[in-house]
């Protein structure tokens, strides 16, 4: 067992029992960091060794995007070693909660929650639908679209992808570039928004593309708020032009106590919990106690860092 | 096109709109019972022709169970025609709406529908959950317990299945048949109640089931009310031994206006919606395009009757 011996795992930049238990789990040993042959972090980049020992060969980043540290310049292009991410990580926890918000006002959940009475008038019933046979728009097809594709191919929905190149993500009918975004919104029948926040995707949902859907359409967003337009969200939700909204990311963030969101009976606001802390450090913790494992065995690690690259 | 010419197909008991479309979409033509190679029925047994006449040599049955049209001695042992049901085609809907009251469930949706402020309290995060790297039993494992089974694999969740014979479901991790029923409950995270309703399915989940589970369980019922023993789940769900319960079926039902149900703050009630009769028709329609495609062409039909086996 010379290989599992040698394979000491420092875990920083404070103790953490979770973690622990993960190396441990992958099959390597705890050591301090100066005798540490991989280091696996939790925390962002204040605090992190810089230079990195020679001797620490592979790092483990908690985050699935790691420009803060390339922004403090602490993973060289030259680097000795080995750099991972979390990528891909804690997208299908994120996909699951969006397929709960689309699910719920497909099927109506608000309607059926406000209810103190059995109804079963033509106007309830009839406003139950599903994502048999439709067409739902991902705008953002990174790990979280990605993970949210088979989840719909299962319910029998179809996809069609909205990424910057257009070029197609696997399992989606189509792929649209971002500049021809505008074909999207009369074709599908609900839209997912799942894109990184930056100047181009700002208000992306914006009173044009809500225009465009259906009266039954359900827009959600677990992304970042300022991707939809959300006064013209509340004006399609209240003059009942799309269907509904499930937002786990709002704009403002926290959203104000007298909100319209509130109030509307076709919004679901749930308070920025897709991936809270504790699924988030377990998620973390079984992808830890994999690539620990990987490492001990010499096998090539997941969610490896291109330094020169730069992501 | 002989073939397609001589495919007379009669729409009864009455002449209806959406299925005439669907046989002449399956490439057959529409024809007077008097002269019909096959009947498509929409419909119970009553009215059904009795005897069928000697030149119908399929008949296709809207329901997915057929009992009725056993019970009414329409179907003989020695019929000379060819006679299917609905199975499974109305499944994957139901399933959807399962996983839907499950989803909502695990992800908390009834405490964020009550909020009316954006509330990050632990409290309230933490009582997110994920159905990733759960157990779910479901009890019952027909078309649509079947149909649950890729959407919960899809999710990352694990199967144990029941049914009476205990011989393995696919994609189930195990199988154990209903005599062995209480070993289900300790072992899940969830319960999916899929079962037809018979006297050995009569409250079988019960109070003894609901004291086994754990304090975040949910229970979804999606088949029949009395399978549920109403009172026991009540009292689990006021003492907060279970996480909630998500019920499409009640019993009684339709639930009464005062009944304990609508204010418990962990009970989602959906009144009898998972297949509404327009998502039904809409199923049904496209199944009989497909079975009189294969008609037309003299395929195999889908969903056969045995009339020896009765079902």
């Amino acid at each position: 067992m010379a290989e599992r011996d040698a394979a000491l795992v420092a875990v920083g930049p404070v103790p953490d029992a979770q973690l622990e238990e993960a190396v441990l789990r992958g099959g390597a040993s705890l050591s301090p960091l100066d005798s540490a042959r991989a280091l696996v972090w939790r925390g962002g980049p204040d605090g992190f060794p810089d230079p990195l020992p020679r001797h620490v060969e592979w790092v483990q980043l908690p985050s699935a995007g790691v420009e803060r540290w390339f922004a403090a310049g602490l993973i060289p292009q030259d680097t000795h070693a080995t750099w991972t991410s979390a990528a891909g990580v804690y997208a299908p926890q994120v996909a699951e909660h969006a397929l709960t918000l689309l699910l719920a006002g497909v099927r109506a959940l608000p309607t059926h929650f406000a209810a103190t009475s059995w109804n079963s008038d033509p106007a309830v019933v009839d406003s139950v639908h599903t994502l048999r046979g439709s067409t739902v728009g991902i705008v953002g097809a990174g790990g979280i679209g990605r993970a949210l594709i088979p989840l719909l191919a299962a319910l029998g929905a179809d996809v069609v992808a909205v990424n910057r190149s257009g070029s197609p993500v696997p399992g989606a009918l189509e792929t649209l570039p971002t500049s021809r975004i505008d074909e999207l919104w009369p074709r599908v029948d609900h839209v997912v928004v799942a894109a990184p926040a930056t100047t181009a995707t700002h208000h992306i949902v914006n009173a044009h593309a809500l225009d465009s859907l259906k009266p039954t359409s359900w827009v959600v967003n677990i992304a970042r708020g300022p991707l939809v337009d959300t006064n013209a969200l509340v004006d399609a939700l209240a003059a009942g032009t799309i269907g509904g909204a499930g937002l786990d990311v709002t704009d403002p963030e926290p959203l104000p106590d007298d909100h319209p969101l509130w109030s509307l009976p076709n919004a679901i606001v749930t308070p920025h919990v897709a991936n809270p802390p504790a699924m988030h450090s377990r998620a973390y913790a079984d992808f830890v106690a994999r690539n620990v494992a990987h490492f001990v065995h010499g096998d090539e690690l997941s969610a490896r860092i291109d330094p020169v690259a730069g992501y």
